[in-house]
C-alpha cells in the first residue's frame, strides 16, 4: 500500500438511535485502525413504525450531515433506513453507501443448509419485503417466512433483554418458526444481537442465527479496499458521535451495546430541514 | 347564554402520537358539540424517553400550528409534553392552555381514601417529579411512590394490552406496588388507560385507578365556561385529524383507542422548524 492509497477520513455510520452501535461494534473490532464517525438520530428514534416518505427525509438530512464531516464512506447501520431509504441515499451521493440488508442477506444464503429461512425485524423492514426479495432473488428454492417483532426494541434499549418478559415475548413472536423448522433466522434490527442468548436458548441452539452487524463490517472493509481508500494500519482509530437529542442519555444506553464507554466526545446537534 | 358567549373555534387537542386519542375521547363524551382538532406527532413518537428540550422544542412547533388552524384553547394530551412544556407553552402563548397533569392530581387527592399513593408514566414524565412534587403540595401527609413503565406504551400501541406480556410486564412494574398496599394508582400516561382492566385484576380491584384523562375533560369544560366561549350547544362538533407522519397508520391504530374508526378528515403535515 503506497501513502497515496491512505484515506483517514472517517467512516461516517448512522442509526435512529443507538441499535447502530452493533455495527459500530463490529467495524471497530474488523479495523481498528478506522476513524469512526456515528450519527444516531435519538430525538426522533424509532425509525421501525414509520414511513418511507419520513424515514427517506431523516436519511437524507443525515447524509448531509456526514457529508459535511467529511466522511469516506456512508454505513446506514439501521435496518428499517437500509430497507427504505439505501436506494435514495445513493441516488444523491457520489460516497460509497453500505447497508445492512445485502450483506446480511448474503451470510444468511451462505449459511442455510436446508431450505427455510426466517427474517424478524421492525414493522417497516418486514413491510418494506427487502429481505425476502432479496433472499428469493439469491435462492429459488428457499421459503422464507418474515415478522415483524415491534415489542423487542423497547426490551432491549430498557436492558430486559435477559428477563422473563423478553423471554415470553420472544417464544410469542418465534413459536411459528420453531412450528416450522426453519434452519437460520436474520436478526434485521440491530437491535436484536443483543437477543442472541435467549434466542439460541429458545431454538435449542438448533437455529444458525445470521446478523448483519456481523457481516456488514467485511463488507465495509471490500468496499474501501476496492476504492483504495482504508486508512493508515499502524495508527488506532478516533471516535466520534453526534446525537439529535442528549449526550449524556445516549452515553449512557450505548454501554449495553458496546459493552463498553463510549471512547470519543458525544455532541448533540440539530439538523437542516432540507424543505423548508 | 347569548349568542355573545358563543365560539365555535375547534378547541386544539395535541400528543407525541395516538395516546392522546384517549382526552380527545373524554372531551368529546363530555362535549359533543365542541368541534375538535386533534394533532399527533406521529413522525417523532414517543417523547416518553426523549429529553426537556427536544420535548419544549416539538411542543412549541405543535402550538404554532395549532394556532394556525384558529383554535381557542390548546390541551396538552400528553402527560410527558404536559410535564416538560406546559410552563413554556403557557409563556408563549395568550391562549387557554390546559394539561394533563393538574387535572390527575387533583382528582387523585379527591379519592385517595388511605396515604400511600402510586404513580406510574414515561421515565420523561417520573424523571419529572411533576405529579409527585404537586401531590406533596395538595396533601402533606402523602407518601408517593413513582415508577416509569417505558414497556407499557409499546404493548398498547401494539394491541397487546390483554396479552400474557401485558400481564407479565405489570407484574414486573407493579409487584412493589402491591407490596406496599398502595390505595391509589395514577395512569400518568395516555396509553395506560387501555390497561385497566389488567391493572384492577393485578390489585384485585382494592386500588383506585386515577385516570387523568377523564379528569382532564372537565377542566377543559371549567375553562371555556369561565372564559365564556364554549360552542353551539345544539349542534353536533365535527372532528379533524393531523398528523406528522402517515395518515393511514395514524387511522388503523386510532380505532384502538377511541373504539371507533376516526370521523373527520385526518392529514399529513410538516411542521416549521423554528431555530432555522
Amino acid at each position: 500500500m503506497t501513502r497515496l492509497d491512505i484515506d483517514n477520513r472517517p467512516i461516517g455510520i448512522f442509526d435512529s438511535g443507538v441499535g447502530g452501535l452493533t455495527v459500530f461494534k463490529e467495524i471497530k473490532k474488523l479495523m481498528p485502525n478506522e476513524n469512526l464517525t456515528y450519527f444516531g438520530d435519538t430525538a426522533r428514534t424509532p425509525y421501525g413504525g414509520k414511513s418511507q416518505e419520513v424515514i427517506q427525509k431523516y436519511a437524507c438530512e443525515i447524509l448531509d450531515f456526514l457529508q459535511m464531516q467529511n466522511v469516506k464512506m456512508i454505513v446506514v447501520a439501521c435496518n428499517t433506513a437500509s430497507a427504505l431509504a439505501l436506494h435514495k441515499l445513493k441516488t444523491i451521493t457520489s460516497l460509497p453507501v453500505v447497508g445492512v440488508i445485502d450483506p446480511g442477506v448474503r451470510a444468511a444464503v451462505k449459511a442455510l443448509k436446508g431450505d427455510k429461512i426466517g427474517v424478524i425485524g421492525t414493522k417497516a423492514t418486514i413491510k418494506s419485503n427487502s429481505y425476502q426479495s432479496r433472499l428469493s432473488r439469491l435462492r429459488t428454492n428457499v421459503e422464507v417466512i418474515a415478522k415483524p417483532c415491534p415489542l423487542l426494541c423497547p426490551i432491549v434499549e430498557e436492558n430486559m433483554h435477559h428477563s422473563e418478559i423478553a423471554k415470553l415475548t420472544l417464544k410469542t413472536y418465534l413459536q411459528d418458526f420453531k412450528k416450522i423448522n426453519i434452519d437460520a433466522l436474520i436478526l434485521a434490527c440491530t437491535h436484536y444481537p443483543l437477543l442472541k442468548p435467549l434466542i439460541k436458548e429458545f431454538f435449542d441452539n438448533k437455529v444458525t442465527l445470521v446478523d448483519p452487524a456481523y457481516e456488514t463490517a467485511f463488507e465495509v472493509k471490500e468496499v474501501l479496499q476496492a476504492r483504495r481508500i482504508l486508512a493508515e494500519p499502524e495508527k488506532t482509530g478516533t471516535e466520534r458521535f453526534y446525537v439529535t437529542d442528549s449526550p449524556e442519555s445516549f452515553s449512557e444506553i450505548a454501554v449495553n451495546f458496546l459493552g463498553r464507554e463510549l471512547n470519543g466526545e458525544c455532541t448533540s446537534v440539530r439538523l437542516i430541514n432540507n424543505d423548508e
